[in-house]
């Protein structure tokens, strides 16, 4: 079936062209007419595969979100027990490089269009909620390992463990001296260490 | 001089325009001509106050830090020492009620578009300079008083705190189930109970 490989082809030139435009010009530069431009492709072409600027947002979002899944399926498959997978899956969301830093913009931009936008919410909403559950689920096994104290609430963990890191990557983001990436990897290991040793 | 108490009082009234439209339709919907019909002005009055788009969000931002700044002056007068000083300064920071929700809304839109503004990014920056080391100088005054541990490093704890605070409202802004506010409330006294019992 070529016809298919092609165009499965031709939504990961797309994709890329959104996301090199999203990375250098911010969520708000991402338009119909600009991803055209920047594929090198009419805006009726254009138009067989996303029906609106929003479409192209969620278009761009997911692909953050695919990035970061790839490199949690990796952290999945490295880490030697759950403490340092919960490490691993953690860092995956702060701006720790040119890579992470340039996916954290798109995600706060998102999230700023998101206030407005339900469909935009709603992944958004689905998004963090995986996340959440994904981090309560490690919690629970470095639990069941006696590696973090059985009183601790791994939901409650989970929440506060992803809103410093989210916390961080916005202070990091516009302050990029003040909020270096080691003072992030500290900020957080500080707080994995006092899970790890309240057990 | 009457003609300066007039601009001062169109002046609000304008502000409240804009408070009521960035609080009902969000950021985006906040332009010139919007706040003009809101304000039931012409927009080329509204040109004698504010030149573009950019000022107008700058204006909104400013509301909000004026708002939250108001708060702040009230929990300094009335907190009995710096750890309640503490909790009060962050929980204001927390969309806990209708009227830090609106907050905390135009403020996350107003991170996305800071993004690509060099000039809202540069606000952006000296407000969460100015409330890390208003948290910073607390907990000094908290480890003088031997409430909290000697050791710890009042900027990072700072940084890490606010962290948290913003993150939370991430998530509750857009899962107001999930992290309610009675879970923020848990969450950031649990970190601050942890802080304070490590003395």
């Amino acid at each position: 079936m070529p016809k298919v490989v092609d165009h499965e082809e031709r939504r990961a030139d797309l994709g890329a062209a959104v996301w090199r435009l999203a990375s250098r010009e911010g969520l708000e530069a991402v338009t119909m007419r600009a991803v055209a431009t920047e594929a090198g492709w009419s805006t009726g072409a254009l138009h067989h595969y996303f029906s609106d600027k929003e479409e192209l947002l969620l278009f761009a979002f997911r692909t953050v979100a695919d990035r970061m899944g790839r490199r949690l399926a990796a952290a999945t498959e490295e880490a030697a027990g759950p403490l340092e997978l919960l490490a691993r899956l953690l860092e995956e969301g702060l701006p720790l490089d040119a890579e992470r830093r340039a996916e954290v913009r798109v995600w706060f931009a998102f999230l700023g269009l998101a206030l407005t936008r339900p469909v935009l919410a709603r992944t958004q909403r689905l998004t963090y909620r995986a996340w959440r559950s994904r981090i309560a689920d490690t919690l629970r096994d470095a639990q069941a390992l006696g590696e973090v104290a059985a009183d601790a609430d791994p939901e409650g963990e989970a929440a506060a463990l992803i809103a410093l890191v989210d916390g961080l990557a916005v202070q990091a983001t516009f302050e990029p001296r003040a909020v270096s990436a080691e003072r992030q990897l500290e900020l957080l290991h500080e707080r994995l260490d006092a899970l790890a040793s309240r057990r």
